[in-house]
């Protein structure tokens, strides 16, 4: 198996579930719970929270967790309006967001909210200038990923965020794909939210979080019981939190290091796939970008064939979002780059992890030109297009 | 340890641990991936969802995995009554109901639905003739609780699931407690929906389903990717939904045997408190209760002080819900059954489990009145209250 979907999840990291086996046996106490039991567990808790309080440069108690990056999203995007309905009910998405974004966004404009959807350039990259012009006396919310999953773009999130602080307007953004890959400092960036998910940088399944800037008022999703300061009910998961914690340790470790690893695969990935396939586009920022992050549009062919073929290779690569994967329908965040819907049926995703080797790579780009071809053999779009185009409205090749 | 707490949570029983490793290591794909090692995730997803299904005799397709309990009675009570708007805008709630029911409830509340929070009797029992009574052509949702964690209390669900089929209402009903206790069949109770916590029957903590009958309209608490057929977004836990499906797979299989044992226990300890301690009252119903539940007040002391003089000789007990452990405030189910603020700060909680042995409660049968005897020489209440009272608003000892 050549695993290049970490993207869609990863596997536990062996210390992780090292740190998480003692609570899937003899320590489960509730943290509720005043006994030793249960006090052991609330120790584990407010150790972890401080753990990924630290990734992020957050204080722990700036640490809310959540069942996972979704749920993040969504109570970040709603309860942030919903706590700030009295002042104004403008709010300003981007066209990349990840759908846990953009539905409860939509959900909001169906509840009397005035929703702008940001457009972004063709490489997706959100244009600060357009986002304050959007700004007007009724913003309350603004919500840019800090980087796409699905075509690796790093977003403006800094010079967002001094927009943001400059109108007073809060400000999330999800960190969901960056996290453990990119340094994330909720100062630096300057936001008032930030979402995060475990799995995505070698924690559980499960696990996520969202960062609430000290004294930012939220609606919460989840009610019921006093856990996480009366913000989010529902028994704490321990052990998947105890794990979210040490991922967090260990991405925070060597993270620079890692990264530059990741970058240099991904480059030979790039330019091997480049060179071996004709008509291909890497989509998303060629530099501003996820270091692991490949994604291209392959013309004349669809993605999930080119998946099953690769998959049969024992290349296990996506198309678009792993959350959408199913939907068959053009990634609404291609088409907002400006990729038509034809092309955008060709989309494929390597997302590499630091599990991955060079000579993963190189099968990589030995193996990917074949399928192609034999699939453009066969694609009934080859004929159907008119043969061969050169341009794109994504990023070409050369 | 002698763990009487099994309504905060439970250990994992081994068997389930072990269905859940596999997918805690090698077994670690997105199900929503296409290549094999997605695809043998969501076969564990469909297998523990027929798991699931069984347990309560419902389709698998009407179960939708949540992260917890207090998820899936989020999502019932607020997805339920807001799909339903344009038919109506009134629900009923009893006042037995956990927090993760009340606050959504209390929610729509402020959104402009009307809420009949309805009355319950000294044993904590609704009246489905008061119930009926509260029925208007408005209504759209009843939600009442299956058996209340706090007092054992089994509610007349399967009467009040005709009521609801006669007038045409929706009726959602929390089983968190019940279910692994009591045989929850969703067809004979007639409800719409109904709430699982797995922790709760000795699956995994991070895991809890909603059934939800097939036809029902529901409107999603957590938006974003297709996952659960689009209606609640979030990567699967898998290790999780593994360990759920294997415990209910569990927890079915003789089920009749061990209520039996936990009911013998139960009278055991009920008749060893009720001799050994003076001004003490059974709370909840003497007879229509979860099999492992034994609820009290006891006079002139405060209930944290008895837990953690009882956690001293190593035996943990609650003090009513364990989400509302630390709120400090008169339990709502107490006062509601007409149980006096003072009174109900002196409840105890002993929840029984499987791994309770008779020599556990001759342990708690010796221990607990010492515990009484000591706290009552030094208690503020007892001079306060004017020393001994023989009667109660709740069930008196004899």
């Amino acid at each position: 198996m050549r695993y290049f979907d970490h993207m869609a999840t990863n596997p536990l990291r062996p210390e992780v579930l090292d740190a998480m086996m003692p609570y899937l046996k003899e320590e489960f106490g509730n943290p509720m719970s005043l006994y030793a039991l249960g006090q052991k567990s609330k120790k584990a808790l407010e150790e972890a929270r401080g753990q990924v309080a630290a990734l992020i440069g957050a204080k722990p108690q700036e640490i809310i967790f959540t069942a996972s990056g979704a749920e993040a999203n969504n109570m970040a995007v709603r309860g942030l309006a919903m706590a700030s309905k009295a002042k104004g009910s403008h709010i300003i998405v981007s066209k990349m967001e990840h759908h846990s974004v953009l539905n409860p966004a939509r959900m909001l404009e169906k509840e009397g909210f005035a929703v702008t959807f940001l457009p972004v350039d063709k490489y997706g990259m959100v244009d600060p200038g357009a986002l304050e012009k959007a700004i007007t006396k009724e913003t309350v919310l603004i919500s840019v990923v800090h980087a796409s999953p699905e075509v690796g773009t790093i977003e403006p999130v800094e010079e967002i965020g001094r927009i943001a602080k400059k109108h007073g307007v809060l400000f999330h953004t999800d960190a969901v794909a960056s996290a453990g890959y990119l340094p994330v400092d909720v100062e630096a960036l300057g936001v008032s939210a930030l979402s995060l998910s475990a799995h995505e940088f070698y924690g559980p399944k499960g696990a996520g979080a969202l960062y609430l800037k000290g004294g930012t008022r939220i609606v919460p999703l989840i009610y019921g019981g006093i856990q996480e300061s009366g913000r989010r009910a529902g028994t704490e998961n321990i052990p998947a939190i105890v794990g979210m914690g040490k991922a967090a340790e260990l991405a925070k470790a060597g993270l620079a290091e890692r990264a530059g690893k990741l970058a240099r695969l991904r480059d030979r990935l790039v330019a091997g796939v480049l060179e071996g396939i004709g008509h291909v586009y890497y989509t998303g920022h060629p530099e501003h970008r996820l270091p692991g992050h490949a994604s291209f549009c392959v013309e004349f062919i669809e993605g999930e064939a080119m998946l099953l073929m690769l998959a049969a290779k024992g290349i296990y690569a996506a198309s678009g979002s792993a959350c959408s994967s199913k939907a068959l329908k053009a990634s609404p965040v291609l088409l907002s780059m400006g990729i038509s819907s034809q092309l955008a049926q060709g989309s494929i995703v390597f997302s590499l992890g630091t599990d991955n080797a060079e000579d993963d790579i190189e099968y990589a780009i030995r193996e990917f030109p074949a399928v192609v071809k034999r699939l453009r053999e066969i694609s009934p779009y080859a004929g159907g297009w008119g043969g061969v185009k050169e341009t794109g409205t994504c990023i070409p090749k050369n």
